[in-house]
């Protein structure tokens, strides 16, 4: 059965709170090197063959993600 | 500047109540087709150029996934 992966993620002019949380937790963690990091959300779709990209499109923009807020890109494993 | 992503997923034995959600909202919008739906964390990282692979396995191992109960997946761009 095909796997379709959707990733969303804020758009660049979003402020990311959970992000920036994860930045500045890295040092105190003694891990360097970040600089910056955008929390999203990850999607895997178990899909019948007969799911097309206008199918797969609606799924993200209408469902999956906030396209007032969000960006998010479709790609089939 | 390296980018990195790193992909978080719940492991195959753990109820994901989020992508079930999702599975059962989709015939309602006239979606059909997805038989399985699984719900993750999605990070985009922007790292120095000298951060290595075990920098990152810690970063994602200890930060970003909760090893219990999910399998995450890194990457470089």
């Amino acid at each position: 059965m095909p796997r379709v992966v959707v990733d969303v993620v804020p758009k660049p002019e979003i402020l990311d709170p959970q992000g920036q949380a994860i930045v500045r937790a890295l040092p105190r963690m003694g891990l360097r090197g970040v600089r910056d990091v955008r929390q999203g959300k990850h999607f895997e779709l178990d899909v019948d063959d007969e799911v097309d990209a206008q199918t797969l499109h609606r799924i993200a923009g209408e469902l999956l993600a906030n396209p007032v807020i969000e960006n998010w890109t479709v790609r089939r494993l």
